[in-house]
């Protein structure tokens, strides 16, 4: 009797094969998912600043050719063996960090970390390093974040999915999977804003203007968002931002903190460094105020750069925290995110501006790359 | 009739007339209280690590001459106007942090840095910028950190005055005053350590040892000394150590936060710089873990250099946080540590190495330089 389990699929595919170049559409075989996977029909996906910094590095040819994409939502087509959490038909978000629920930092309310199957960016699955995507020729292509969303079907490890209300629309659901919770945890969940606060938001693309509706939804009685575009001004309002700072506009004589300082009575309660530049991050710093000021690094430093403060200022009661994902728990979180969706506390819609189909993908990356985009849903059925 | 109230009083001090010089004992005379003020007779006090940073400064002319000293016990002698607080015959410890109790800093119970009246290092007193002190000649000697307490009597601004249980011996009452309460406090209100916890400690001199105490009270199962004398390693025992490295027998091939990742199982929960220099620093955050380690900065940074850590280390969940005399609020948390004294929970006599008279207060500098000592009483009526 045949074997009646999952067989490789043939599907479409937006294929990098040369770091910053177009990526190709091509037909693409995905494996059945191994032990501890689930094959993952994707619905939409969207791009994050983060495929756009791997796609532009040069230094990883080994990684080439690869399926970029981690932001999605889709529904498990199949799964492999001893999988119990997940079903054909369920609705869910790929996550590009795992939770195992098993170990320390898992089990710990402190950390978002999983140190049983660590974050890392690897060319392959997580438990056995290889891939599951092979191109026409039959020819390896590599994973990215162990998500790889830019293809009608991809495979990931179960600590990597999360189940989702299908009640959520999938180009909402798409955001919660990377972009929108990463802002809004860092404002619920890593600085835990209080009402009433003050918050300095440096950089207003979608992560910063996620971490403002999060500050919003936790009742931050200041909001201000620092850009040098100055659309984002009339933007920033949307989602709650209150006031706006173009650093270009203060002039040499004026730096953001001093800005910053007049407008908070000394210093913002709380800083997020949203763009992942270093003289940026000393910017935040230096914003928040003395006795309990905390700045939250979300960007990941572009050129290699250290994040230098001031020994003594940091003296004052200052701290300075990092976070991967806001510290959100993915199998924890996204959920209790949803819900907040749903009870519409959390707006979701105003972060999508374009949409394409899997075909016209690059239009996506000009549009980011443009600063013309939030969001940008690429729908696999378009 | 006479007026009844408080006069001039002549008595001797320890007179600092250049930098990094011998202090000379002097007949100098302290004026009366002015509002808001106590005087209070000195009758020990202990050198700091701070007044030495500060004595052998050569860019602050203007400050000198001065009178150091900023650890100390003693008893109001009398008071100013508009002081309800103290009466004479108070016991009571000075404190370089005021607390006005009253501005949103110290009506938080997130911040010791009171907002109203803030620290500086100001050569005369916090409200008026005056000096109540003059020598043999008339001319007006400096303050150091409002307290100057290298002398028989002082006069000190209320806000930096905390009564004190009259059952805690002189001499480790003065440890209160600052010391001992900026390492315990360290651990136990600004890092918070858990039950359990693993710690590392940077530089075990009275503050570092401070710290180790903290955390042995907080129940940490692991306190690491990292020190490059290697006496200290016996010396911290006593103190709750339970782990030393001597970076210096480390060799080249192993950093200290490889080590201390290896005794720990992937770095300390927390980490305390107790030294002042930035390498130091960055030592310290490297040997916390990721997902909570948290790195508590203690040390004021000798040398001007910047405080430099991986942008990308820090998204791993990790944080770094200042504090000036460790997070505790003077008047709310002496008066608890004085308690955990009497309790027998916080051991104070085991920091106290050496004592001499007030004349022989430059063999109390000497036996700091020479690492020979972690505190000196100076008793005034020896």
């Amino acid at each position: 009797m045949e074997n009646q389990g999952p067989k490789p699929i043939r599907c479409k595919a937006a294929v990098c094969r040369a770091a910053g170049e177009p990526l190709a559409i091509e037909e693409v075989v995905v494996d059945t998912p191994k032990a501890h996977e689930v094959r993952i029909r994707i619905i939409c996906t969207s791009l994050c600043h983060s495929d756009v910094t791997f796609w532009r590095m040069k230094d990883l040819p080994d990684n080439i050719p690869r399926i970029f994409g981690h932001e999605a939502f889709g529904v498990v087509e199949s799964v492999g063996e001893q999988v119990d959490e997940f079903a054909a038909g369920d609705a869910v978000v790929p996550t590009f960090l795992g939770q195992c629920s098993e170990c320390v930092d898992c089990r710990s309310a402190r950390s978002n970390m999983c140190s049983k199957y660590r974050f890392a960016v690897r060319p392959g699955m997580p438990r056995d390093g290889t891939t599951r995507f092979t191109d026409g020729q039959g020819r390896p292509l590599h994973h990215f974040f162990g998500v790889s969303s830019f293809a009608e079907y991809t495979v990931v490890d179960v600590n990597q999915v999360v189940k989702l209300n299908p009640a959520v629309p999938p180009a909402l659901a798409c955001l919660l999977s990377c972009g929108a919770s990463t802002g809004v945890g860092a404002a619920w969940k890593q600085a835990k804003v209080e009402p009433g606060s003050s918050v300095a938001i440096f950089g207003l693309g979608a992560v910063g203007l996620a971490v403002a509706e999060g500050a919003r939804i936790c009742g931050a009685s200041k909001i201000i968002g620092v850009d040098i575009n100055p659309d984002k001004c009339e933007l920033g309002k949307k989602f709650g931002v209150t006031h706006f700072i173009n650093p270009k506009e203060l002039g040499e004589e004026k730096p953001v903190h001093q800005a910053i300082a007049e407008m908070t009575d000394g210093g913002a309660d709380y800083c997020f460094e949203c763009i992942g530049l270093a003289a940026l991050m000393n910017d935040a710093f230096r914003s928040s105020r003395d006795g309990w000021g905390k700045t939250i690094i979300l960007g990941v430093e572009m050129h290699g750069a250290p994040l230098c403060i001031s020994p003594h200022e940091i003296l004052h009661g200052k701290s300075v925290i990092g976070s991967m994902f806001g510290g959100v728990k993915p199998k924890q979180d996204i959920p209790i995110l949803a819900d907040k969706y749903m009870n519409k506390e959390l707006e979701l819609d105003k972060f999508i501006t374009h949409e394409v189909g899997l075909k016209d993908i690059n239009q996506a990356f000009d549009l980011l790359l443009q600063g013309k985009s939030l969001r940008c849903t690429i729908w696999m059925d378009k």
